[in-house]
């Protein structure tokens, strides 16, 4: 029975419940309880956009006090540009969790995704949470993941189950999240629960460490969200100690990491129109940051995203971003670029063994590698992001109507 | 006489000529030969993109040494990304105009805009010389207008005629240019004329100060070209000196940034799949790098962008892109922002008068400014971009094939 994949989809401690409350779709969950056993740890990163929404203000607010018993998140909604009502609304709503559950206010965290500055409908929210309360059950990862989706096609839900000296550990994690994809210090709204034994401080490094590499390595149209939020939560129940330094830690932390990578590609994977993942990476640079530059200059430009949309080799538009990324005193008879194996271009223009057939081939695929190197370092970085189809100018031209 | 528009479209001391010289296009003119009179002084501001093209490295090289007295201009091929051969075929250009009209070698500029990477086909180009200098004559702007577009779906072509001190000033300017459209320090390819008499110096400030409030004030795409310059011709032959001072100067200078804001503005209302154009004006900055950099943050969203597209008053993706620009110790309770008359966010949060059908007034017209309020300083600035619509997606998919 341990194999079928849906039985990793537990973790001890936490219940899921959802409800449809009619925030903005109609006749489809849109609201999400999330129930979390007394003895949790939990950490969190939010959203650098200075617009930050009401219930990002909240939750950091409740989580600087103490560790949280449950999450709330609507969809269709994001109370973000609501003002002192947005944070009214976002409170409100901690508040009827607390009363239905029989907890302290503090100890609820809110969480909204949707359409920007329209007032939250906080009766119909609240009008929901009972049905969300008796939905609550340990398995209920998949219908939560169908929850919080706002343009998502797909539901994201990951989850690994590691093997500790005999013990057993889950780590299951969801996000939601297809448009104003750029995550600063964090994503979408993501999920992550482990029934490990985690202590508060190691927490937060492997929450860090794992979102530096995956949800703030990607992008789908270069727009940093109101809403971000990642919650990384732990249980204890599975009575294994994770430790800086013991053979748990090596082992939960890059399990996390791939639940993280695994969330944040499936992410741009469903990214609005998207139809293909683009990994970049940039090598032989002088510092990570500056290759973090030319992904993201060669990852948000128009031009280079509608060639991947047509499978057009059209280098040119790579090797005109990578030109424009601002770096000092760079070299261009120094840089290479590659398509998947194909160098296309080699000390600074085109290289001669290049024909339009072979960057043809790559193109054709639905995942492409664009590798470059700088040619001046050994700083290297790696960002996912998408085309830019007709789909996503469809999608965003009629998201409100 | 003087009254008919297209007379002002003639600068004394400089005549143009136009061929059909199969470079990309068939059976449309697509080289350009511009001649001008000896006593000509120049200045020019050329692309910031490391990868610049090989046109422009030569063209620097040659005004470094002395004033030219041929432009040469070939459309559908950029001549960027191809090394050292590229740098060879630039310079077989000049060397076969110098051959052809009897200059010096230095004496002629090459520009090219078109595909990046493809070798320029230097004999066809060669070949299409004569014809262009059969064509040479005072009145050929319009007919240069239409030979150096790509993407362009109009020509663009802007004059002025000055009086000053019963003496009379033409300044005649063209661009081209559609997409991979965010200058820096110079536009896409832009040419204008005078035959006022102006120091080489005196006309270099004149230059940079247009460009800088005109050209280096729009984007389409945020994509930063290989081949941007912008060349300001003076040839002297009105008799009208133009000194710093001078009653003559402020007039001239006025006339060029209104020549350059219009060449400028023909630009992004020409803009890739264009159907709005979008101004963006940010106020109460600590200096104008932060406006500027605010408003390109606006400028560039492509969720911002297919909201225009839409007419739909989606006001939170504006905020959100304030948000995300990353201006330090921001205080968005301060932040007011206005679609044209209608104010929709004040204190950083939903103005109480606005509706959303005062909203779609505004959206619906095909011109839109966009107000932003810091309210942080006194420093501001204003660019112009346009929408992101279906058919952006759509020439830029099929652009090669």
């Amino acid at each position: 029975m341990a194999e079928r994949p849906e039985m990793a989809e537990v973790v001890a401690g936490v219940r899921l419940g959802v409800a449809s409350a009619s925030i903005h779709y109609v006749g489809r969950p849109d609201l999400m309880l999330m129930e979390i056993a007394p003895s949790t740890q939990c950490a969190a990163v939010f959203t650098r956009n200075a617009f930050c929404a009401a219930p990002v203000v909240v939750a950091r607010e409740h989580l600087a006090k103490t560790m949280p018993r449950y999450l709330v998140v609507n969809a269709g909604n994001a109370n973000a540009g609501t003002g002192d009502a947005g944070l009214d609304d976002a409170r409100a709503t901690c508040a009827a969790v607390a009363e239905l559950m029989g907890c302290r206010f503090e100890e609820v965290l809110p969480f909204s995704t949707g359409v920007i500055g329209e007032p939250l409908p906080l009766a119909r929210l609240v009008k929901g949470l009972p049905q969300a309360f008796a939905d609550l059950r340990p398995d209920g990862w998949d219908a939560a993941a169908r929850a919080i989706m706002t343009t998502d096609t797909r539901p994201k839900c990951v989850s690994r189950r590691l093997s500790v000296g005999g013990q057993t550990v889950s780590v299951v994690g969801t996000a939601k999240g297809a448009g104003m994809i750029r995550p600063d210090m964090a994503t979408m709204l993501a999920f992550i629960a482990t029934d490990a034994e985690v202590d508060r401080e190691v927490l937060r490094r492997c929450l860090r460490q794992s979102v530096a590499a995956s949800f703030n390595a990607i992008t789908v149209d270069g727009d940093t969200s109101t809403n971000d939020a990642c919650v990384l939560l732990a249980t204890g129940l599975s009575g294994v100690r994770v430790r800086e330094g013991n053979v748990a830690y090596d082992i939960f932390s890059a399990s996390l990491s791939e639940v993280c990578t695994e969330l944040a590609q499936a992410i741009v994977r469903d990214g609005e129109g998207a139809t293909k993942l683009i990994t970049i990476e940039v090598e032989q640079g002088r510092d990570e940051a500056e290759c973090r530059r030319v992904a993201y200059t060669v990852a948000t430009s128009p031009l280079v995203k509608t060639a991947f949309f047509a499978s057009d080799p059209n280098w040119g538009r790579i090797l005109a971003a990578v030109g424009r990324a601002g770096l000092e005193h760079m070299n261009v008879g120094e840089v290479a670029i590659h398509l998947g194996d194909v160098c296309i271009v080699r000390n600074g223009a085109r290289d001669t063994d290049y024909t339009e057939a072979r960057g043809q081939r790559v193109m054709a695929s639905p995942e492409i590698t664009v590798r470059i190197e700088l040619g001046r370092g050994r700083a290297k970085a790696r960002i996912w992001t998408t085309d830019l189809s007709h789909d996503y100018v469809r999608i965003n031209a009629e998201y409100r109507t």
